[in-house]
């Protein structure tokens, strides 16, 4: 199969006009306005059917080469053209890009049709707006909320008094469990569990779990996507507390009490335990843990596979991770990590030796 | 929203007199016993009609304050009693706390209604309990048995010759593979998958994968609870086999073969390899991987995102993971990991030139 | 309940003659031909109505003692039998295994039997072969291809476009999101999302994150396996690309616009972040987090729980995991490791005293 009909599987388009884009995006039109463009294409794959964009300056020699008929270009690179003779130049290229493939996206999807399918299963006591769509074998049960223009895909699983804010989108197989609440255009990926069980037990007397029954519940505010499979438990007593804008990655643990501040943002395969505070506008690398009950502070970025075992209170970059190797030197200094402390006491006295002897020599006549 | 509306969403309750309470999980009732609370709430937020708890002594100040109309308190605090002058003295609080959770959450549960589901698909040949709950297109195969007051949620599948025990919850959207078998009062939170195949291949003369298929099963015995999305491989050959009381985090792994002892848990994102053999009464932290084919002892903890690559013998705590520092000194730090084998053999020679000279100094006359 | 009637759930069979087996899978037959054997077995708990395998010359003395009715020995061990007298030798016993484990594990299956149970919900636009099976409550949306003798299982999803090769395996409850392509012979087991959006924002202004609308696709070539709850993210612009025979254990999050190559291994839990490239006969540890936007060579190994950051170009073996220790040497030694760059300054501290002082010991008159 051809890369051009993997690209556009079964959806024709007529494209945009660049003067459409930027009638509707911004940005200063250079060159033909009627020129039409069908898709976004990374620049060096670009053909003179597609629009493309170049965000650093760095990558300024693939313009001079790409046959994209049309470019987003930033400010500095204006006076540099795409052999096409089009461009488009934005403060920020790359949010540019971001709106114009939102565009693009829309352009292939088929319309949103409101309505409840056949098949899905709505209790009498929940409250769907008619504006909302619910698809195939999705089970919403009593008290449900579902809001104006809400998407309910197939398979999906909605808790009583569960509330799905205006605009969210539940992709298939999704769920939200009972009384947890969604704000306006949330998306959950497939898969998505909002709202489980938060990990708690007591011991009894003779060392079996006893369950605490988790009976808050997880709240999500607006703009929260979450990805596929990725797990967000409901609260212990308060609540588990998604901020405004948050987008989690796949395959992510959130624990029962959490807290994330505004538009953070948490890469794949991070786990979160249980009561931890992370602030507004953090970056997790994949696959970070955090411990339970600390604090991390707003505008933290933390390196992929750290551990963050104690609480980070002023913004910056921390990291900790073992480097890579080849497996026989990562055996060798891994064997020496572990004598690290006597190394250290090995150089100490060695120190205070070589100060002893240092003394004596001089204190000793050199002459 | 407010927060009381949060925290019960859509049920209302008149609550348990602190009398009913002692009556049924004992302890010395101080105080009104016809007081009578609504809510569980932490200490630090819960009002006149909540009841909280008090574990630990350090917290004491916080019982002074707290505005809660009546709290569970150790012996050792049995002289210091909240404003509204009630409390529940008990052996273990935070035990008390799981058992008057659970009774909390039962009392906001609509009635458990046995029966099964217009919609959910139950092979004839298959065995359900008329006391059991088959929800919404639940999935149910030949040969498969549930039993009493068991309750199978919305879009979960029970695959031929499967057994759910008495009292068991899969939760919506979990998953048990054919032939698999969970004991008494199991709990899969929803996504959880029981009995997917081991991850097993041997490779042709090509170097291509050739799946060994796997005809082992998957056993949980009585009282497992499963987190979300998490995964049990059912067996190669061997069944994989999941002890008494085990409790498992969200989006954990758990390979065919492996074998874990009765009370131990696993916290979220853990993932164990084949043919693993984990002790009883052991706490694997999160993130923590467990190569494949080794032992680990009972009561052994292992701390977040450590490597368990040996058998580990004795009971303990043990951990192995890099510390976070500043993603400068990370770097710096690192690179020194790199070449720690050669910062060895370099004190060793300064060790042993040390030596050598102390010697030569030590003999050379001194007067 | 016995071993037996555990590992042969619901399901009785004749069994094979070593006959049988050698005809259609070769090797060299000693022994009675006409011997049943009706489960393959480990060495250790095979019984006389058993086959097993023994594959390592170490394991030679368990050779003695089984009880097996038949084992399948590697040329090495030609003369050496068991108690049975039966055996058939292989030049390949592990892969041997692997044909017969599939041949039994069909034995016990129950007949595939083409056709769409009448619940599925498929889209009058949408191809399904005559030949494939199609379970309850699956979803097929329209445009999407479900090739001969393919099996979607129970509550799965097949988005609009996508295509699903003939033979494929969709295990309940895993998904497949519009456009998305899979080869022949694939497999998804339980909860497998193929095809979820990438995790790409760009910030607006005031920081918010602004969706990349992710316009790619996913494409798996022919016998790719996919584990439980693994994510496969779609494309960007380009698309992501497993290549052919590709196998992914459970929980492994696979990001936008990475390609793997043909026949590489990925066990549980592993992070692939965006635009990273794997190479061909690749074997990545449990756990492993790779970077984005970096290459692997073919033929690479990578130790469990190691984070790859950057681009490994020669084949071995490479691993970066910090050492397992007891918790209180661990403390002391972590404590260390953030001080090594200062520990390599005080080495070379020392050096230089050293060399000076040995330089003028060497030049001070000796005599």
């Amino acid at each position: 199969m051809s890369q051009s009909a993997v690209s556009t599987p079964g959806i024709s388009m007529d494209g945009l006009t660049l003067e459409q884009i930027a009638a509707r995006l911004g940005g200063e039109l250079i060159g033909n306005g009627q020129a039409v463009v069908q898709r976004l294409r990374p620049i060096g794959s670009a053909s003179e059917t597609d629009i493309t964009f170049l965000n650093r300056d760095k990558l300024r020699p693939q313009l001079a080469e790409t046959a994209a008929g049309a470019v987003i270009l930033p400010e500095s690179l204006r006076g540099a053209l795409p052999r096409s003779g089009n461009a488009i130049v934005a403060r920020d290229p790359y949010l540019y890009y971001a709106h114009l493939s939102q565009w693009f996206w829309a352009l292939r999807q088929p319309p949103f049709e409101p309505g409840c399918h056949a098949t899905a299963q709505i209790d009498p006591a929940a409250q769907v707006s008619p504006a909302a769509r619910v698809d195939a074998f999705a089970a919403i049960e009593a008290g449900a909320q579902i809001g104006e223009a809400a998407h309910i895909g197939a398979g999906c699983f909605v808790g009583r008094d569960a509330v799905i804010g205006a605009g969210s989108v539940l992709h298939p197989r999704s769920s939200v469990a009972w009384g947890c609440r969604l704000g306006a255009r949330c998306v959950l990926q497939s898969g998505a569990v909002v709202g489980s069980d938060g990990f708690g037990y007591a011991r009894d007397a003779s060392g079996a779990g006893v369950k605490i029954a988790q009976v808050g519940i997880a709240v999500l505010e607006d703009d929260v996507e979450v990805g596929a499979n990725s797990t967000i438990d409901r609260g212990a007593l308060d609540n588990t507390e998604i901020g405004l804008g948050v987008k989690i990655d796949n395959l992510v643990q959130i624990a029962h009490n959490v807290r994330i501040g505004a538009h953070t943002a948490l890469a794949g395969c991070v786990g979160i335990s249980g009561s931890a505070e992370i602030g507004a506008y953090c970056f997790i690398g994949g696959g970070v843990g955090i411990a339970g009950h600390l604090s991390i502070a707003d505008g933290v970025v933390i390196g992929g596979m750290s551990l963050v075992s104690r609480s980070v209170r002023q913004p910056g970059m921390y990291t900790g991770a073992f480097p890579l190797d080849t497996h026989a030197n990562w055996e060798r200094n891994a064997a020496t990590v572990r004598q690290l402390h006597q190394l250290r006491d090995r150089i100490r006295r060695l120190e205070q030796h070589i100060e002893q002897h240092t003394e004596s020599l001089k204190t000793e006549p050199s002459t």
